[in-house]
């Protein structure tokens, strides 16, 4: 892949601003250095110039320039990623959606809703209320959809309705020589060509920009109930979260926390835990004696498992307390550590070998005698390991354990990342997770992006 | 794509016998005839030899020798496709995987299990039966799970459990030059690389030949309900199928008959129906009273727009019987049609586009005065019309009217082909539904089928 572009100048700068407009490009210092960030550990991107389309065609356009002038194009959401994704490394130009931020059409009775890349999940679902739909991943920031698709988002919520691949229909893409083309499509079936709607989903804006896309909506469900099970052992947790997802009980959240952070999450939330290795579940319905029946059947499961805390509710204003523990769990990590900053761990294995990786993070940790907690989606199988570091060498101790606990996901059948991306971060895990197809992915890269200038630097090792 | 190809001689043969055995390569022309045939209307394939592959090596091989002797490589399941997306189009050797047939592993408490490409998804969801767990898709005949993949086949459960592409993890694909890959992840979340995935599902074995798949399982439902309802319109039947989704109910199953088809069942199966449109639902459920519950809402939902006729039922014969005229619904139409050959189309919209694509057929087929009877899967939006012929001038109509219909459909936002795949049947719609994204798939194939011997003459107009 050709890492070696044309030196950005003042004369670029221009031609871009010729392209879309003057107000829609910036080389001034604080915009670059807003750009050159993310909530990742990683070093600063190094953008040169931010340039705000407003529309797809100056998308296009700003691709089609950049690719005749072998400069490099970074696409940058609004900086929630963890992996260094929208992080310019090669300088050029941070691509910014902050202003192609619209919903173009709600398409009530087809449940689905086409929008412009920049706009925020969270904006987008408060819009969407009034017709009693949502688009469901949400990877907890406030992430752009765009960036979300870019990345293949997921969350809590996975476990029911799926990661943002599953929830996407349609997209506009810029292609790095200008084109723009259509993939997907609304109607729900397809059977029709290659899918290249899902080539584009996760492939962090290394083979094109999104520049619009048609999601899935889902009715708000009417009812919800959740449940707070402590664990004699991991063992018993995964058991249980197997036996929910065996029972057909379809639950909309099953997440894990474990006995360190339980503990440390009672002491300073008030939320009754214990020091165990600890469950969070979330049920939807459309009946109450149907949630009743599902919280009986789960009081069963996790009776017969041992648990040795529990606690179901469905009132509504107890649920949100419950699950503000999860939700703050990072926050309320972050205030527990202060001068610290958290290397955050993504990885997913396929569920029965969940306790298997969970005792490898255990054993290591201690061997090394670092600190570590774990959060996780385990319904999905993923797990999130968050390791508090106040210096480089802290750092570079936390990267190498790091290191191998996403070597030892990938012996474990599953992989680098489940909802983060690659980015900068886990480019060097590719060969050994995805072997050869590795190489059928830079053939890929290298058809539809000849001159390398989409975010160069990611996914693929150096 | 380069579409000449090496002359196929006995010394191919005797070296595709040294490959994978005597007996695994055929050129007897019962053999030939078998594997030249499938259910469509479109002419017999001209393969030159039968390979039965016995394992991933084997493909991986004879794919190897074919790339590098230029001889085309087509494919072939058990021959259910409607399409002709299995027939050699240009001569070669008919790729038969009637010899690997095995589940490789059973992960129950992943709810996934492994299988080689040959297996039939009847046969697969018999052996998987004592673990509860059953593979969603069913496309109605006894399909392999490598056909169902490779073409993206859905069927009456889609509504609620997505197509092929949405219940499968992982794969192994022989690559034109031999190389064998895994793309996917056992894992349920993977953002990690590209989606090489489903890339390949879909693809019609023109990119690569799967060779093992990691399917995803769904306990099998402890309670189900049936419900038939006749409308005044189709406007009023496409209402109901919005409201019942928009409701949360979550039908396994929404299916659509024409008034003139819900007539001819009416007098031929003893069902009760009426000449109306007709709605087919199937709901499933863990507790007897969410199932009562459902149905009381579906109830409501009907009547209020005007329900002529409503049947409801949670008996499992009962149930057993009202679906049995959704399932014998194309024999029931051949036995009526003695001496009939039936044009099976297949297209897609929105659903906010159901009214106009079947008043447009309704159109059309008057205009035009030809038999036809159409039945979908509502709830995807998707419309199978069936036309009767008997001879190559009725045949000649109905791939006009045909022609129009999914020109119309493509039109409405929606796909030339739901679940039935393009095989040379869709090839000519290509351009109009995909645009400019048909020159990247182009491009995609050139790039991992550089000599064209994967299924030539298939999804790309000539």
């Amino acid at each position: 892949m050709p890492e070696t572009f044309t030196p950005f100048t003042d004369a670029h700068a221009d031609a871009l601003r010729a392209i879309v407009g003057a107000e829609q490009v910036s080389t001034r210092q604080a915009d670059l250095d807003l750009h050159n960030r993310d909530q990742s550990r990683h070093p600063m991107g190094n953008a040169q110039a931010v340039v705000w389309p407003l529309t797809a065609q100056h998308v296009a356009d700003v691709l089609r320039y950049c690719n005749t002038h072998h400069i490099p194009v970074t696409p940058w959401g609004v900086g929630t990623s963890l992996e260094a994704n929208p992080l310019a490394r090669f300088g050029g130009v941070s691509l910014a959606f902050e202003r192609m931020n619209r919903i173009l059409e709600v398409h009530a009775d087809d449940f689905q809703v086409t929008v412009e890349p920049g706009i925020g999940h969270k904006d987008l679902n408060a819009q969407l209320a009034r017709y009693g739909l949502f688009f469901p991943p949400d990877p907890g920031a406030n992430a752009t959809v765009g960036g979300m698709l870019a990345n293949n988002a997921a969350g809590i919520r996975t476990v029911k309705y799926g990661a943002s691949k599953d929830n996407v229909l349609k997209m506009q893409v810029a292609l790095a020589d200008g084109r723009l083309i259509s993939v997907g499509s609304r109607s729900i079936k397809q059977s029709s060509g290659y899918d290249l709607l899902h080539l584009f989903v996760g492939s962090e804006g290394t083979l094109g920009v999104i520049t619009q896309a048609t999601l899935k909506l889902v009715p708000v469900p009417s009812l919800m109930s959740a449940v707070i099970a402590s664990f004699p052992s991991v063992q018993a947790a995964i058991e249980a979260v197997v036996a929910v997802r065996g029972s057909g009980l379809d639950p909309a959240a099953l997440e894990f926390i474990d006995a360190k952070q339980s503990a440390l999450l009672r002491d300073h939330t008030g939320v009754d835990l214990e020091e165990s290795p600890t469950l969070l579940m979330e049920f939807h319905a459309v009946l109450p004696a149907a949630l009743e029946y599902g919280l009986e059947q789960v009081r069963q499961i996790c009776t017969e498992l041992g648990a040795t805390r529990l606690k179901t509710t469905t009132d509504n204003a107890e649920r949100a307390k419950l699950w503000s523990v999860r939700h703050h769990a990072y926050e309320t990590l972050v205030r527990l550590h202060p001068g610290y900053t958290f290397l955050i761990d993504d990885v997913a294995v396929p569920i029965s070998q969940y306790p298997a990786l969970i005792g490898y993070v255990e054993q290591v940790v201690e061997q090394h005698g670092v600190r570590a907690y774990m959060k996780g989606h385990a319904g999905d199988g993923n797990i999130h390991c968050e390791f508090p570091y106040k210096d480089a060498e802290e750092l570079k101790r936390a990267e190498y354990i790091n290191d191998l606990i996403v070597t030892k996901a990938i012996e474990l059948g599953g992989t680098a990342t489940g909802e983060h991306g690659v980015g900068t971060g886990k480019a060097h895990h590719m060969p050994h997770e995805h072997g050869e197809a590795l190489e059928v992915m830079r053939a890929l890269k290298a058809t539809l992006d000849p001159h390398g200038i989409l975010n160069p630097g990611k996914i693929f090792p150096r």
